[in-house]
């Protein structure tokens, strides 16, 4: 057999061999329920006449990708994030009145909860005198307010959290996702935040049993994993606005590699990023040139500046035509 | 230059090329004071007499350990292990009079929340007409009984957590724990629940930055991780009772393994557990035979058998005398 050549079939291969995406049925439901009624409020252009408003649905992808290798799995290749940027950006954009689908790596930071202490809830709580609940005084308002908040916008249906842990999960989700937001058209939006997985192992060549040490050292080989945001663009929405990051350890080659993904994708823009100051100080590479954004302090989140130049983009990206997909 | 060949070449060599512990002196300096309190309460044989009672000190390990696979690390191997095994035997031994070092991963299980929901600070808090913080009914006495058993065990000083994330911290972390511990000779205990990588990238031989993927597939050298539960028996904590476990996906194989552990390491009890079940059965592997322990319903922690059963044993071994090592 001929290994697959193009991205479809890439893409194809992966899905066939990947494990069954667990609650498939009730997942695909869910998005269904909640594109529909964003639509209905405005958020795409169908039911016959124009939107009402501009008011967008966006998916925020969020946290690491797992990639087994072992298929009664014990041990995984993890990519590092925390989920810090997502967690943040999802509250900025349901602040700008944005429907989040929070695709997120399953115990990573959560939106409203981005400040709490590492042992939140032992540290966070205490009992008062007559065994009532209490946070410290220090704490209340931050504490009142996320769970306000949080509360809010689920109580609003502004919020629907979907959880991945493996590669497998994830592209699964996010071609769910994307093919049930394409009804929005260029009112859907993705910001692709999570750190996804370059190498996998696929699952029909994967170890069945814990791999054991007695056998000296161990070699392994891994597979690239296909390209998925290039297949998101082309054919799952690609009249949305779509955002991806692309995060190096290296200045050296990170605008480079920034701009080669906005070309290679057809990205809309593309969010430059280096680990060791990843909070501090992004650069937004587009096609018209790049803007470079810093955090005003340490009370600052950059994602506040960053979320408010995305929300413009996506207004002048929603009132153009709609071309079956621009450059 | 030969490549190292005794258990102790090998342990000098990992640590010789390891990156340097952070907060080494302030967290050996909390260490020494902590089981320097609880010999003083009679949980180790010095002081010029028998102690005055069997109240013990144990060393709890729990979650997985990371190997990561460049230094500024992007991405890294993880093994899989949620630490509940570790936080409900701490609970355990908690309540059976031990104080304990609980060595556990960033971000696993802790002790006292382990029925928690996944994002238990939203999911569990709301806001009271008059803004005061509630919990729904249903979790109250839960939650209530895990904050003031906690702080309890906080407030009398008979917890220490000491958090690792890398193979590299959990290791040396155990090196000190079991130094530091080596002074209450029988009354230490090491409960080694932890899930400890079996292979690892050398740092000196690591990425510097993050791998590129557009390199094609990816190969992956791994040298195994030396055997250290050999040098805590023979070298850090001689005296003190050993247990460690042992974890396979492969029912046919699990025993034959754990006994082996049992008589390569020195081990007092090796715990057998199978991934499919391990919170339903185990079975404790001595040279004295083995004993299967089941849980009896869904609502019984299998843990609470388990530390009954090893602080009985571990009790027994405190009362004998004191050579340098039995076999």
């Amino acid at each position: 057999m001929d290994p697959p050549t193009s991205p479809d079939d890439e893409a194809a291969a992966f899905f066939r061999a990947a494990p069954p995406f667990r609650d498939r049925d009730a997942v695909a439901a869910s998005l269904a329920a909640f594109v529909a009624r964003h639509r209905a409020r405005g958020g795409g252009g169908g039911g016959g006449g124009p939107p009402a408003a501009a008011a967008g649905v966006v998916c925020v992808t969020s946290g690491g990708t797992t990639v087994p290798l072992e298929q009664r799995c014990v041990r995984y290749i993890d990519n590092f994030s925390s989920g810090q940027r997502g967690a943040a950006s999802t509250e900025y954009f349901l602040k700008a009145g944005y429907a989040v689908v929070f695709v997120h790596r399953r115990g990573s930071k959560q939106p409203y909860c981005r400040f709490l202490p590492e042992d939140s809830f032992l540290d966070l709580f205490e009992l008062g005198e007559g065994s009532e609940i209490q946070v410290p005084e220090s704490h209340t308002t931050v504490v009142k307010t996320a769970i306000s908040s949080y509360r809010k916008a689920i109580d609003e249906g502004l919020l629907l959290k979907l959880p991945f842990t493996t590669i497998f999960e994830y592209l699964q989700l996010l071609q769910l996702v994307s093919t049930a937001m394409n009804c929005l058209e260029r009112h859907g939006m993705f910001y692709c935040a999570a750190a996804v997985s370059d190498f996998y192992v696929p699952w029909e060549s994967m170890a069945k049993h814990k791999i054991q040490s007695a056998g000296g050292p161990l070699n392994m080989q891994l597979s690239q994993v296909p390209k998925m945001l290039f297949i998101l663009r082309n054919q799952w929405a690609p009249s949305a606005f779509c955002v991806s990051f692309k995060l190096e350890t290296d200045p050296d080659i990170l605008i480079q590699k920034a701009e080669a993904a906005l070309r290679k994708y057809g990205m809309n823009v593309v969010v430059a990023n280096e680990l060791a100051n990843y909070k501090d100080v992004v650069v937004m590479v587009t096609s018209s040139g790049k803007t470079t954004m810093s955090r005003r302090s340490k009370e600052d989140d950059l994602e506040e500046q960053l979320i408010a130049l995305l929300v413009k983009m996506h207004s002048d990206h929603a009132k153009q035509s709609n071309p079956e997909q621009e450059t």
